[in-house]
């Protein structure tokens, strides 16, 4: 295979855009027809939809509901060119990107490659728990649990049972409220059906949050709602509490305790996850690339970052959410076609239009803010089913997901409790 | 972990069905609640609709809309026990099952194994071809085609691109028929917007056949009918061929021509898929189990074998298909039942009612046959479509599979282009 990506010269300028998620898949659909080559990289060959990666390893949905793929996008499109590939350096002096499909060369450059877990530094938190940054590991993690409910039936003894049956969240964030919810629904309307043989009453899910409330980056009035419902619902909610280590079969805790169990879910945060290559000063301490009010990175060329992996320094970050990203994105097309027109940028920078914050906890329950407004319960629950068939990207995608959530809403039943996975060939 | 899986004696004789196939599932199905204790067995925790195998490789169905978790099918039910594992071996002596969770012991034994890929004792056919005898095979091939043209943007020599784009079916049955219509109108309607910059006359689709007519179960109209509609479609159909050898990069043909490809689908044949420890007298030269008019082994005691893995001898074998294990599994529900109420069996044995064949090539294109009958195009297809819906198990699982397919026919689009797989933990 040739050293470099086989990529027409079309005369234009070419733009390569690291990453299909909000940001890159944004920025790539809004310039294409503009003027430039669009090169769009990704590991996989679909955009996914990151806020309902939990709804896909508690068996909700289907990863194909939640994934477009990028291809069918860009149809017919001469101006686009998508390769499924992984970055392994960017040269900025020569403006090239070494690949695992070969070389790309690059007139202007924008990193969109999102955030990774964050472990701490601590090995064993990477290697015993179940990350769910990706529509692949929410398949594991679903997996896993279909596994581990068909493994408990084997046990007599009830603390060998108990590993097997009990979930640990670690992380009271919305992704970890959101699964702790889900979870305890399972537990409550399709488990004790589908396992006659089992008291679910053995089966307990835990809640691990460092600080103090739970979905802390909203107000108080949310926490307090959602830990209420969380408790009623029977999820064991533990606040003031670290994990001290993650091992094979259990959990141990700040507070002393120890549970028994071989899932840990991790939703403790995140950090960002850049492409190799770039030097030390276009890094801020958080590990995220540091760009000025027009997104640009300022010690190199012709680079820009944008979404969860870009730092703002001028406004100290913003929240890695995908609010953020769409906005940058949105930004930065405008950028490059001012840029193409030859009109002075005039930008007054990038600025983040805040339009609030929504958590979701189970049927009928959910809690959403903007400014001073709070709502909870049904009408909340109404606004986040809307907000997230909204930013779902595909109309049969939209048809799809609707369907699931009024066919689990109205039968109590989530259908997707399979256990299936590619078989791989020797 | 205990010797023996741990199942409750609940003081009701236990019949032990091996496979939830067609024929198993609906046994367990008539069983439940006749006063037997019914275990349940198989490799997954879903039965899976095997005639749309093909469409799940060909991106047009997702798994989940032809799986079904099979615990779903026996909620709140005291009397079915299922469980996920392997048989290991049988032990007809001592009525028990070794498996892969422990020991079974059963006072009925009923075997319905199905079938397997038949490789005619040729190690480079298994091992350089596909195989389709399971949604995870299916979902293989499917990420199989997807990553091949993905690769072949790499080439820029055509002969080597061939590889990549051309594909090769053996067997010109029902499955290998299907699939080359599938994929010709894939070629047709959705690669060529999908991929602008590739020249899709490059891409071809081989259908070999050993014998001088394709679906050469059913009659010379539909032979005909469907080779005329196949070879519209652009699909090379190869008669009177058989395929020599397999390699990683061609297929050797009997007529002495090579085609270069790394994608081989084996459609060529079927086996029983038996279960170990019953000795050589039970089997059937074909390797199917030898049974009786009421399908139980003959050499053995109270064993009973049903659908692709059984051979009556008295009327020399049923075809391989679906309705000849759904009505044995109707037959030895009945006789079970009247087992236990102690009535004289009286039975005459098992007889097939032979209700036609169908078989689809592609959008309003399909044969159908039923003794002189003879159908084809649109009117054959809905019947096709019907039929394949009414079989299918799940009401949810019905819509969804109407709704792609309503889709797809409007909108020309194969929406499931997606290459998702289970991220596997180191």
């Amino acid at each position: 295979m040739a050293n470099r990506i086989n990529l027409p010269e079309i005369g234009l300028k070419r733009i390569v855009i690291v990453g299909a998620g909000f940001a890159g898949l944004r920025l790539s659909m809004e310039l294409k027809g503009k003027g430039y080559q669009i090169v769009l990289i990704d590991k996989n060959n679909y955009h996914q939809f990151q806020p309902l990666y939990y709804q896909v390893a508690m068996s909700g949905l289907e990863p194909s509901s939640i994934c477009f793929p990028i291809r069918r996008i860009f149809q017919n499109r001469k101006d686009v060119f998508f390769r499924v590939c992984e970055v392994l350096e960017v040269d900025t002096n020569k403006k090239q990107l070494q690949t695992s499909l070969g070389l790309v060369n690059y007139d202007y450059l924008v990193i969109a490659t999102g955030a990774k877990n964050n472990y701490f530094g601590i090995e064993n938190f990477e290697k015993f728990s179940l990350p769910l940054k990706s529509v692949s590991e929410a398949l594991y993690i679903r997996n896993r649990i279909l596994e581990d409910f068909e493994l408990s039936l084997l046990e007599s003894e009830p603390r060998e049972r108990q590993k097997f049956l009990d979930i640990v969240i670690v992380g009271g964030g919305p992704t970890g409220v959101e699964i702790a919810g889900a979870l305890a629904e399972l537990r409550k309307h399709v488990l004790p059906k589908d396992y006659p043989e089992l008291d679910l009453k053995e089966m307990d899910i835990y809640l691990i949050q460092s600080r103090s409330r739970i979905l802390d980056a909203m107000s108080d009035k949310s926490s307090a709602t959602a830990l209420k419902n969380l408790t009623e619902f029977g999820v064991k909610v533990i606040l003031n509490t670290r994990v001290l280590d993650i091992l094979e079969d259990r959990v141990v805790l700040s507070n002393g305790s120890e549970i028994m169990t071989r899932k840990v879910i991790w939703a403790a945060g995140i950090s960002a996850s850049s492409i190799p290559g770039l030097n030390e000063s276009c890094y801020h301490k958080s590990g995220r690339l540091s760009v000025n009010d027009n997104l640009q990175l300022e010690s190199v060329n012709d680079v820009y970052a944008i979404g969860d992996v870009a730092y703002m320094t001028t406004t100290e970050g913003h929240p890695q959410v995908a609010p953020v990203a769409l906005q940058q994105a949105d930004f930065l097309a405008k950028l490059f076609i001012n840029k193409i027109k030859a009109k002075e940028t005039n930008s007054t920078g990038f600025k983040y239009m805040d339009k609030g914050s929504l958590a979701t906890i189970g049927r009928n329950k959910a809690v959403a803010e903007r400014g001073k407004l709070f709502l909870k319960g049904f009408p909340a629950w109404i606004m986040w089913l809307g907000v997230h068939i909204y930013f779902l990207i595909g109309v049969k995608n939209k048809i799809v997901v609707m369907f699931n959530w009024i066919w689990s809403y109205l039968f109590f039943d989530q259908g997707l409790r399979l256990l299936i996975k590619p078989k791989i060939k020797k």
